[in-house]
């Protein structure tokens, strides 16, 4: 990405192994993420150019001396983040807070994006997660629910847990974006059993319904507001904020019940926002969340994914190789597309 | 209060049973809090004036038709929040939200301040707590640990409660005010291990110790922080904000580690702070807190104030009778007293 609306496909010299502890991955599947359509929208013009994309699920292709948990061959996913894995945050399932590791196209680490042909790893055994039996060249069904572990199924899955999502719980879901319906997921695996979607996508929520919303509203603003406290009987005890702008956080302010949680996945396109007496303090909302460790997760995931008990790829509404990515980007700004999944 | 610096004490009619569940109540001590210091800095001049104080123990003289659990005699504790013990909030132990109830001093509920000969108090089952075998006229010590339940005893349970401590935490507590050392005790209960607290009033930061501060950080801003960060080598799990002006919010935002948990329990003065990637979401940090349902905690706190096992009435350092209720003010202002009590 060059820019705001700028993207490209260039040749760049192959990744090479760096470090001991480097993997290279071919990438089999990446995506393009509804976070990336934040510097898509606000990039300011650069010669240089940023590589993008932070999902692939690939093929180990070489291995650095040091890393024992990988060869040649192996099927991993790469979470979004790069984590040690060794690290007081990694042991306690605090990935993205790791404190040696970072990110894809991440300066310091030296790391491209996942929008890719392949990818150096770092910290392979602590960030990439391998799975067996899988067939990288068959079965697009199950690689889309895999890649999904990459970010956006970790990342609702987060967004209920740090929710405190259980057993009858009733949910409101702030956008039906691929992270709002995996949210909505999650939340439905978690036990709730109300589920109320906020999103004017129709063909989205129609997905969220398959998924387990119990309500779809599609007004926003304070009309949306009092639509959910109806419908919630004076407000969501568990409100879970999927979008990541300033007026979804303050649907979530509006929506949630006293004494309830705002948990937010959606990374944050403002710095400063209403948390006092007002907004949050006065009925003691609770305001949690961030980005997702979904490394903590995909062993967890995993299994229903393989079995295809959930069909979190369903998500995936457009497919383009690598040479068409900007197509991509276009279809997911103009909201044609859902999710857009690139082939290398 | 008629306005910033400017408390009189005047006479006003005797309030009186207005519904039948009101009770009437004699009051044996109240006292000023450090919420109050708020509008004696701010308050716009005003003719009306506000009836001031929300703190308050004293006698039942009189019971409307309805009120079953107390009557003339009983020695009672007023917590700062009106509550009518019926609703969903009530009975979900966050009386502070209470869908009937308000506050002290409130126009909607037509509520006095408890700084004041006798008060009028509503849903007198639902607000009041009964205790038994108080001598109101004797045992002064016992009568300033009771009236903390009020309020800043509660208050710092609830931030310790809402931060999760639990045995063997490391907290870090902001503000030596009477909430603060409150805060400190109540995070000593509940099995902290390390308790770092933050303040540069000597005197107030020594009683911190002794109620199990185990560090006294007295630097602000950056260089607080940074103290701070070694201290508890990277950051503070729990860290608890007692004061309620933005600069602890940001000291708070900078000494928590990441996934750890912001507790605020001062009211805030601000609306709008930072919760966005730099601030909360980056190291997926949680901000909760809120006014304290102290009404819930009273019950698990009383025992140890009448066994004398805790001593919360050392926060108070100064009395001072009704007609010099303003020397209250204006000590606490100057922070020669560290909290006023007034007597009647």
């Amino acid at each position: 990405m060059f820019g705001a609306g700028d993207v490209r496909v260039i040749d760049v010299p192959d990744p090479m192994i760096q470090q001991p502890g480097d993997a290279l991955v071919r990438v089999v599947r990446a995506c393009v993420c509804g976070s990336d359509l934040h510097p898509y929208h606000s990039m300011p013009a650069s010669t240089a150019g940023s590589s993008m994309g932070h999902e692939f699920i690939g093929l180990v292709e070489e291995t650095g001396a040091e890393v024992t948990s990988l060869r040649r061959g192996d099927f991993v996913i790469a979470p979004f983040a790069v984590s040690c894995g060794r690290c007081e945050f990694c042991l306690a399932g605090l990935q993205t807070s790791c404190l040696n590791g970072g990110f894809w196209n991440d300066a310091r680490l030296g790391t491209g994006g996942g929008q890719a042909e392949a990818v150096r790893v770092p910290f392979a055994d602590g960030t990439l997660v391998k799975v067996d039996g899988v067939d990288a060249g068959t079965d697009d069904a199950r690689l889309a629910s895999l890649i999904t572990l990459s970010d956006v199924y970790g990342t609702g899955w987060h967004a209920a847990k740090r929710g405190n999502v259980t057993r009858g719980s009733t949910v409101t879901v702030i956008g039906d974006g691929a992270v709002g319906l995996m949210a909505v997921l999650s939340a439905k695996q978690l036990g709730a059993e109300r589920i109320v979607l906020m999103g004017r996508h129709q063909v989205r929520t129609n997905l969220g319904r398959e998924y387990g919303a119990t309500d779809v509203v599609a007004e926003r603003g304070a009309e949306g507001v009092a639509l959910v406290r109806d419908l919630t009987e004076g407000g969501s005890p568990i409100v879970i904020e999927a979008v990541g702008h300033l007026p979804a956080y303050l649907q979530a302010v509006g929506t949630v019940r006293p004494g309830g949680v705002i948990s937010r996945v959606g990374a944050p396109q403002y710095e400063d926002a209403p948390v006092g007496f007002g907004s949050l303090f006065g009925h003691n909302i609770t305001l949690t969340g961030g980005p997702a460790p979904v490394r903590a997760y995909i062993a967890h995931l995993l299994p229903t994914v393989l079995e295809a008990t959930v069909d979190p790829g369903r998500v995936f509404d457009l497919t383009v190789d690598l040479d068409h990515a900007p197509q991509g980007y276009t279809a997911m700004d103009e909201r044609t597309a859902l999710k857009v999944m690139v082939t290398p």
